[in-house]
């Protein structure tokens, strides 16, 4: 289920020349809050402003040529459209994105901007796969799914790779999971490079259905989808799912509250802009602090993709 | 009127291990859009979250050890406070920060929390030296002016000293203007660096004192404060203002909405967070951008210390 060593250091290579190595920053102030060493890796840096990127490049270097020319799709309201647009269009690929009717209007802008051909359909999740399939169909793109691919989750377990090569005595790293696909990823770089360091997940309480997942031993299904934190309302996939079970330490819950309370730490201390799910691993921390004093403590900031007119302070 | 190279030199080894050495950012978005190669040097992640860090830890380090053990006193209601405080702390020196009553309780908590000691007074500028000046008579405190005094200018200079040591061919480098301590900083930098490199600085429409000031030969006064850049309502100074009547090429005067303008694409492309008036030389930039294409372009993003709510979003 776990890819190979070979695997992940293929995709280590492949995505360098195609994605920022992010820079990571620290905080005084946020280290006496905690009462550890903090080591913010700044995915909302990244080329799209955010990790997304990563999963994307990688998907797109590991089809062959012929799948290449026939181009990708895929179907996303949010980061995973942007960055398969862009990364498509650096790679001279054709990149079609499927987009809910209701997407603001700035996100197909963005997708635009990017050179992704945009296709619209009704929101509902059905719909959108079914357009995403026409599509394939028609086209012979190849699909890209922004979790629940083995390629994506490769690209995207590059982000911890280059937080562990800087900082190699990390005992923890710590990352959001919605669909899974950050998740799986960074497990596979602690497991490879340091697998004494433990890998755990802020996740909402409104959204929890990982931490359900973890505790069943089957992919559970969210109830609601009423958390601020938007990256983080999809489930987990039978690709991600057993990397997770076998991989992670934990799942940690916060409230609506304590996203907010950290995204304003985070802005405010660290002066840059993150997007609220990216916020959810600093508050796990900011909770559980207590197990962690002393320690060198990684967290993964994902993205930093927001509505400026649209912000919740 | 001009320091020596000497006193340049001194000033940059002094602060070195006092301040951070802040990151250098671009992104291609904004290079294509002014046509040019722009290196934003991050001084908003300085320590205190501003420049202003840069000529109170000179301006402290420069005094005799007897006056360092009789403290350090200035009045302000912004980031000068804030750095008198924090860079007095780090050096065993007491800080005596004389604030106007009106001021946001925020800024006087930033004060506190760095171990200044804080005198209110009415917020009039008469009152606040009146204070200030009562306070030096009692404890023999030494004044610091956070503009318009030599060894403060110094450490300011050291920003850009930074700047063109990690990009040396910068064809100019551009800084908001408000007391003029900034730009007289920069202004000695770029002559003892680089002479080549042009220093220019942004001015808002609403505060145009330095603007006139250069074209008059004389200090002019603000007939308005009028304006989102509150760190720009200041007027120049004796010692700062030869340096910039001999040093600075030009001062470009920019509207409200252009400040808003820049400040809102510098949040949404580089991801961080800069006050209104670290926006104001590159809405200048972006006014004046048909005369800088091709060339590298450095600036100095001078701080990042907002209110996040009562944000002009």
């Amino acid at each position: 289920m776990i890819p190979s060593i070979e695997q992940f250091h293929q995709a280590v290579n492949r995505v360098a020349s195609q994605v920022h190595r992010t820079p990571v920053l620290t905080s005084r102030l946020l280290d006496e809050m905690v009462g550890a060493q903090l080591f913010f890796k700044c995915e909302n840096f990244q080329k799209m402003g955010a990790f997304k990127m990563r999963g994307a490049v990688n998907a797109i270097l590991s089809l062959s040529d012929n799948e290449r020319s026939k181009g990708v799709v895929t179907h996303s309201s949010g980061n995973f459209g942007q960055a398969v647009a862009l990364a498509a269009q650096n790679l001279g690929v054709k990149a079609y994105i499927v987009m809910p009717e209701n997407a603001p209007a700035v996100k197909k802008e963005a997708v635009r901007s990017y050179g992704g051909i945009i296709t619209e359909c009704p929101s509902t999740l059905q719909d959108r796969e079914q357009t995403a399939a026409q599509i394939k169909a028609a086209t012979g793109a190849t699909f890209l799914h922004p979790s629940n691919q083995i390629e994506v989750i490769l690209g995207n377990s590059t982000a911890a790779y280059e937080l562990l090569s800087d900082h190699p005595d990390l005992n923890s790293i710590w990352v959001p999971v919605g669909g899974g696909g950050l998740l799986a990823g960074t497990a596979i770089a602690g497991h490879y490079i340091h697998s004494d360091c433990a890998v755990i997940a802020g996740e909402p309480e409104q959204v929890d259905d990982a931490y359900r997942s973890l505790k069943s031993g089957e992919i559970e299904y969210n109830l609601s989808t009423n958390t601020i934190a938007d990256g983080l309302r999809t489930s987990l996939g039978d690709v991600n799912f057993p990397i997770i079970q076998q991989l992670v330490s934990e799942i940690i819950l916060v409230t609506e509250e304590e996203i907010l309370q950290a995204m304003r730490l985070i802005w405010e201390r660290l002066k840059i802009i993150i997007e609220p799910s990216c916020a959810v691993p600093f508050a796990a921390l900011l909770k559980e602090k207590n197990g962690f004093k002393g320690q060198q403590v990684g967290i993964i900031l994902s993205g930093g993709n927001v509505d400026l007119s649209n912000l919740p302070f």
